[in-house]
């Protein structure tokens, strides 16, 4: 799909040059010096010749067709060689050169018509203002970068040309294989999506990897890598996390979603591990691409020194990894090749005077161990230690079977034998504790892939009814939808919403509380106010005419006074709710991935301890039931402290109905239901109240 | 002090060995070797001479006085050699050979004879079990290590040989420069105590390292810690957090205090810097061994590409230190000196083609500009960049006024750099996550030494009352004091506590009531019962003499039906008391460092959301306050949500009498006030409830 970039049959170069520093300089002999066997073609109006090879003052004057073309002219020229390439039949570009939209508006605009051009002419595009990329599978280097990576099965693509040097640099001393390695640049064409897209293809691939500063298309990134991820891992470090600030927001859900939340939501939605840092990023692409996945969340640990077995357990116990019970059968035959001071107990401590074979012996019983599902060794380098032996025994150990990763402790002595590791596929980490975090990204992967299918459930409801009251809004200008029409939408969805009336004089809120049944609640209706108990706009338990209608008279009076240039509607006369747990349901619609639910208990959790999950919508079952989960203080409605448990079932239902509702409407820009007051199990539960945003409908 | 250790003017070595691959032979080798200049003394009954040296059959026979004597004999020697090297007058001993207590009773009765025989003679023992000493200032090493680094002043202390190992094999690669570094073995009789004390006093040592997995005297720690930390800075990395599982407890406090919480106290409290991984610690070490400490948190960040840059600031946010902003001055100067690209805000980019003295001008300008405390400098080896002379320029730069840290991201490209910082003494993380979370320990070191002089408040209370109770308590065998003699203790110690009376009869129950005016709660008494409510031992609201009179009957009726066994001592007829914000306060025993308060909001923050706090007694009136920021609840006893405002000077001065009391009575083993009730500001705070365990008096 994307071939063209990494394998093609032809490459040229165009700004090629005989200077050596200049950049058409470097591609040039990148391309040549790591051996690309395909046709090589510089291009350059200035020279006849350069290192050795007859060089082209244009494409069309060298006559055949070229798969690849790396464009390394000055900005001023760029236009003109782009058109030349595209006349002449070119697949793929890469334009190297920079001052485009990263500099402002002209550049941007000089961008824009750079992608017209290719795409007019059905050429796909990568940067302008990159480094290049680079395949060690066909020893294609269409790079300006200094160094060419041992071959491999990890594919990085970064959106920094800076950092694509410091990885290339880091692999090279730590014999890190690569198989491509692309720099995106602006991504003026070819973006993130594009290339998971083509690497979740590629055979060569085993493990994707990305440096992401932001995501060009979030719904097309939700799709593509969710399907990428099914068939291989996806490891992205995403900076800019704080970045963003908080955006303007009108609902609680609003204030309390970041954009870092919704890349954390759209990454776990679509199966991508996330790399908290750049170290991260690297520890897990090379547990991905040497070593199989684990079947589960049991490690077995073995090392040559008590102190670090203990890191590594306290680490396993904290991620929530478990440390395996090794079978009896297992611990026999340990302690049979074993001295009678080693350990036979997880972690195994093989002891300070391991040689190659007691390790090796170790790790072979950990890998039959159905008690086991990943092994980590750790060596330090003691006395008598033979470091590169014992590398080369644990990894003639590790069968592949199940994931092993080591921790060769400390400098000087280790340096040869990580390099062997390296080379036998066996990763190595400068710390217990860095191997583990790496197990538990494999484990939670491992998780994800297992999910349950998804189903979206499909409620029966009166869709026309929910957009009849939209569309009236919409109409109006009204963006923001109170309460009582908010509710009424709620009740088109199934929502249990208390019975309630609209009245427009005294009399007619008697009539309502009369008909509906005491107690009641009374509630201002006026377009203008949109928190009603702060200005007193709203009364609880009404429990009399007379109560009803005193109330009524004393908040018209009232709110007069206080907000004169509000317009009264009348007030809204609604059942009193029951007593009952109180959670907030709510959704923002975030502009990169879309809707995204929110779930947390009532009142202090969301707004002092902020303890609320988030999840893309649409939503499964599962999915729902996961948000309830994922909170702290999920153990309430559980009915910790002696209390009843509360109906979960119907909260994550009502999420679903939310999901729905929210996927119908994309005119819904943000909702609150707050509180939902959840009923014991089997009763009821209700929407007590609601608010939505709306935004105005998108043309087309 | 135990300068004998590392400076002594001769070393024997007992149990040198001619046989290359033995310690003794090791050890010899490396005291020769490393340029040890002071006399050098194989002992060994079996040879005349090894490594062209003089051999003695024993220290008598040598005649001379030696200052440290290493012992490497077998185990069924050790005795007589020590006995023998402390006959012979010497200073300090270090015994590398194994099988003492680490192998079972009997090991730990030998080691036990050899603490006492060292003891009896005035002579300290590091050991046994352990790897041995070294010091580079002194060209000293005693160890059986392989390896020598570079003279430094960090100075390790290690629970653990084959962490030594490592360190030093890591050491030997980076050029990590070493003071001393000592193997603690078994801890016989020099401990980390010893240590950090003598370290904090050695001119040689900038910072004091230590790996621990348990500590043996937590009081001393605490003491001889905190002196050593406002000196120099200790960084202790301490194992095996997860292992130590739930202990047994009575109170809330006390199932809420794992043993790795008591230490995260003792290191606060101690000023101790805490290292959570084994790469933190070298990290932390580095930075504080090479560069001076910040004044404040402001960090300029400069780099010569975006990505690292994001990711730097990422990290900066999320630490919660703060991105200066640079002097409008600074700006100019860096606008005249970098291409118009640049971009002269935080961070500073000095673009991909920088040059060293592009690099050096950004640093110097940061470094004078005071808006920043701290400066962080990060490298991308890209197509251009000098490596190796921008290092050198950095360090040039670099003036000692405030730190410099740097990341060099890559890897064979920069690792020349790296090493020549290393020499220049700026340390250098391979990501600038790393160096921001070293960066933010140099910040929170810094806060702690600045912290307030710790005064604490002695009030004026009845200690004899609480102690006749306590004693009538331990006297009887009764080690659970119930609520009535708890809030009488409670009392004494100038609490406010609801009026209250004993009451046996029904009559009594209606004339206490009378007395302390309705409405009342009434209490079953009994020392078989704890957990009152569970039984249907309390009745709250009781507002007539017939309410109370029915709650009695009912309740000695029923009780004695649901706990037969109980001995019913009457009831505890208590004025009801007022609503308000209810907080728990409490206190459990550490066994290593003593008595810890707990603070936590009550119900649910505390058992669904175990949002506590936890200080080591006794506290200041600052670290009260500091107890009740650090829930995340705390907001709400500010006036979160619109509610009133507690009192909470009131909650602070209850956890500094509860200190008191503690500190006042160490037969205090755990206490809980659950609920204590805050009034608003001015207003009256309670302890509604209240709980104490008492343990055996110690004798002596």
């Amino acid at each position: 799909m994307l071939d063209a970039f990494w394998a093609p049959s032809s490459v040229a170069v165009v700004g090629a040059s005989k200077s050596p520093g200049k950049v058409g300089n470097r591609i040039l002999a990148n391309l040549i010096e790591c051996g690309y066997e395909g046709e090589i073609v510089p291009v350059n109006p200035a020279a006849t010749e350069i290192m050795g090879r007859r060089c082209y003052p244009n494409l069309a004057a060298y006559g055949r067709p070229v798969d690849l073309a790396v464009v390394v002219v000055p900005r001023a020229g760029v236009m003109d060689a782009v058109r030349d390439c595209v006349a002449a039949g070119v697949k793929a570009l890469v334009v190297i050169t920079a001052g485009f939209k990263e500099v402002g508006a002209e550049g941007a605009a000089l961008e824009r018509e750079l992608v017209s051009v290719c795409r007019s002419h059905g050429v796909r595009l990568i940067g302008p203002n990159c480094l290049g990329l680079l395949n060690t599978a066909t020893k294609l280097n269409a790079s300006f970068a200094k160094e060419w990576p041992t071959r491999g099965h990890i594919s990085f693509v970064s959106q920094s040309g800076a950092l694509v040097s410091a990885i290339l640099d880091y692999a090279v001393l730590h014999g890190l294989g690569i198989s491509k390695m692309i720099s995106m640049g602006n991504k003026a064409d070819v973006d993130e999506n594009d290339l998971i897209h083509a690497l979740s293809q590629d055979d060569d691939t085993r493990v994707i990897v990305g440096y992401l500063e932001s995501i060009m298309d979030g719904n097309r990134f939700l799709r593509i890598a969710e399907t990428a991820a099914s068939r291989k891992p996806i490891v992205i470090f995403k900076s800019g996390v704080t970045q963003a600030g908080v955006r303007a927001a009108s609902s609680h859900t609003g204030s309390l979603a970041g954009a870092d939340i919704a890349y954390g939501a759209a990454f776990r939605r679509a199966g991508v591990i996330r790399a908290e840092t750049f170290e991260h990023m690297i520890d897990y692409a090379m547990a991905f691409a040497m070593q199989p996945l684990p079947k589960g969340n049991r490690v077995a640990v073995i090392t040559n020194a008590g102190g670090p077995g203990i890191m590594a357990a306290d680490a396993v116990e904290q991620t929530g990894l478990v440390m395996s019970s090794l079978t009896p059968a297992t611990a026999d035959v340990l302690r049979k090749h074993l001295p009678p001071a080693a350990s036979v107990a997880n972690p195994v401590d093989v002891l300070g005077d391991a040689d190659p074979e007691r390790y090796a012996m170790a790790v072979r019983m950990a890998l039959q161990d159905s008690q086991v599902d990943m092994v980590l060794v750790l060596l330090t380098p003691q006395a008598v230690t033979q470091v590169v032996e014992t590398a080369e025994a644990v990894a003639s150990a590790a069968d592949g079977s199940k994931p092993v990763l080591v921790s060769f402790m400390g400098g000087r002595d280790v340096a040869p034998a990580v390099r062997l590791l390296m080379e036998r596929n066996i990763p190595n980490y400068p710390s217990p504790e860095r191997a583990v975090q790496v197990l538990y990204a494999m484990h939670q992967y491992v998780a994800w892939l297992k999910r349950p299918p998804r189903v979206i459930m499909r409620f029966p409801v009166n869709r026309r009814r929910a957009e009849r009251i939209i569309e009236r809004h919409l109409r109006m200008g009204q963006f923001q939808v109170g309460e009582v029409a908010a509710k009424d939408i709620l009740r088109a969805y199934d929502f249990n919403v208390p019975p309630g009336a609209h009245a427009l004089t005294t009399d007619e809120a008697v009539e309502a509380a009369e008909r509906i049944g005491y107690p009641v609640a009374m509630k201002i209706v006026s377009r203008d106010i949109i928190h009603k108990s702060d200005i007193g706009g709203v009364r609880l338990n009404l429990d009399s005419p007379e109560a009803v209608r005193d109330a009524f008279d004393l908040m018209m009076v009232r709110i007069r006074q206080r907000v004169p240039e509000a317009r009264l509607e009348g007030v809204y006369i609604e059942k009193m709710c029951p007593r009952g747990r109180e959670v907030i349901l709510g959704m923002v619609r975030d502009p990169q991935f879309g809707p995204m639910l929110m779930f947390g208990l009532g009142g202090i959790f969301v707004e002092v301890m902020k303890d609320v999950t988030f999840h893309i919508a649409p939503i499964t079952r599962d999915e729902a039931r996961q948000m309830l989960e994922g909170t702290r203080s999920y153990a309430l409605l559980m009915g910790a402290r002696g209390q009843a448990r509360v109906d979960v079932d119907a909260i994550a239902e009502s999420l679903q109905r939310i999901s729905q509702l929210v996927t119908d409407f994309p005119e819904i820009q943000e909702m609150d239901i707050n509180p939902f007051i959840v009923g014991p199990v089997g009763g009821v539960s209700l929407a007590a109240d609601a608010r939505i945003t709306l935004r105005p409908r998108r043309k087309g």
